[in-house]
């Protein structure tokens, strides 16, 4: 085993897990004292907003990893999650050396103490800024411009719940580093990641999905941007057979499809599963052919994966 | 249910359980942005070594607390633990606002995102101290005295492995604050803790005694600090019927109890429950009469749990 060190984000990586890691991966290896040797790499390949953002900063992506003990590595830092399910195939083998995350701690646990930054804000990609600021390592463009985009992506540009008061200033000072101007950039690259015209539905079902453990059942919650809902709930037959081919391929008992609309701020949620009767108790609304509109929602971790972890309890 | 956030540190709390949580809540209080309404209380009265330190600088003690529910508060914030099964007895119906700890984590999730800090450093309280610089909130005597002590305690006068790179620093600072000479105000306080005499058996298992799930099997890890080993060994009958009954009546698989002499820096390690074998394992030496000499020991969380956790899993 070498001594290098593997930065990644989760599984189905979108635009935070792919910026936070990597300049996250940067900032450990040119810290004054006491730089690290780090690799970032990724779970998985970007999706079209990722490419857009890597493509517009000149950054290549990194590789794609799926075991880090097959790469000779044995110890990693995970950005932007940390639920072990979330993470890299071999995670239970592995010494966990920090941790940079924005969601909720769950099905985490490590043999011995190690550094974990967690905070509620908007992204993941906004401690990794601040974590620059606190080392006094200078921040270049392109790192900049990929920390922005992370936070854009995560807060649909600063109008998600999930925005903290200061993630403002945060997306202030990175766009004026990566030289461009906010709302511009960060509308283009939104609209990038809402091509979903050109997808399978069995894409459109995995382009940012995460499996959640509530009360004993595994629930898969995925999410898709769009500027048009009801041009996606055209293919909802399609939908519907793509997530039941999932769900029995990979044991979930529920399926969450939540297809949002990043334009007006709101979501159609599709329920796929045993546990109907727990979703509508949740967001206090009735399923009709298994979906219905939820006024105001955008935030999966904000304002769909509490309310159900609380109606799953219950 | 008032808006007031409760603070504390673990169960059986010890010197840097109690300054760590005093620590934060003041800063939590004095921030000059965002400062919340905490309380700082405690799961537990102080030890004599706390006590000491609390009397020398004329500290009262944080009011002992059992439940935060019954005292009307649903929002906390741990310091110096994460695991539930150390923490307050309705840690799962409450909300977790923020962590501020040292040790591995395990055993603890959230509903949603938190401020959470972990640092493989030496204490709780030197995490405490540097949150007290970034915030640029200015550090009472009395406060800088307890910080101290919570990092004197936790690595036996930075003589412990766990000790971090880093402590010295925030020791050296924080004595010149508090106005005491390290070494002299560090084994003063150190020694006001290994009175063992006047306690029963039954108290000196229960002194500092932690409970850990190592792979199903529920282990209580207690320490006692003194500067004759062979003194305490005398009362090994004792000890064990002690252990016995805490065993029933609690229901933990093993007893391993660290009788560390702090002058010297080793611990003998007495072990009873049903994996003597397992713990033999672990630190490579063999039992005799249920007790065994462990050279350099003196680190429940660096030199004892990980070792019994790998064990354990073998």
């Amino acid at each position: 085993m070498s001594d290098k060190i593997f930065v990644f984000g989760h599984q189905k990586p979108d635009t935070d897990a792919i910026a936070s890691s990597y300049g996250f991966s940067y900032l450990s290896n040119h810290r004054p004292n006491g730089a690290l040797n780090t690799e970032v790499v990724a779970l998985g390949t970007p999706n079209e907003e990722t490419q857009f953002v890597l493509d517009y900063f000149g950054v290549e992506a990194p590789r794609v990893v799926t075991s880090a003990k097959e790469e000779g590595v044995d110890t990693v830092i995970l950005t932007d999650h940390n639920e072990f399910q979330q993470s890299i195939s071999d995670i239970e083998d592995v010494t966990i050396f920090g941790v940079v995350d924005h969601h909720r701690v769950a099905n985490f646990n490590t043999a011995a103490p190690l550094f974990m930054t967690v905070e509620p804000v908007g992204s993941a990609s906004s401690i990794v800024y601040r974590k620059f600021l606190e080392a006094g390592v200078e921040l270049p463009k392109e790192v900049a411009g990929l920390l922005l985009s992370g936070l854009i992506s995560d807060t649909l540009l600063l109008k998600s719940p999930t925005t903290h008061v200061t993630d403002h200033k945060v997306a202030k000072e990175l766009a004026e580093i990566a030289g461009v101007n906010l709302e511009e950039y960060g509308l283009a690259m939104l609209k990038a990641g809402t091509n979903l015209a050109n997808k399978s539905a069995e894409e459109l079902i995995d382009i940012d999905a995460k499996t959640f453990e509530l009360n004993g059942s595994k629930v898969r919650i995925a999410q898709v941007n769009t500027v048009d809902i009801p041009e996606v709930l055209e293919r909802l037959v399609d939908l519907k057979a793509a997530i039941n081919a999932a769900m029995q391929a990979n044991g979930y008992d529920d399926f969450v499809f939540m297809i949002t609309d990043i334009v007006n701020s709101n979501s159609e949620i599709v329920e796929v599963g045993s546990h109907a009767d727990k979703v509508e108790a949740a967001f206090h609304f009735k399923l009709e052919d298994g979906h219905a509109f939820l006024e105001g929602a955008v935030s999966r971790k904000k304002q769909v994966v509490p309310q159900l972890t609380e109606s799953f309890n219950n």
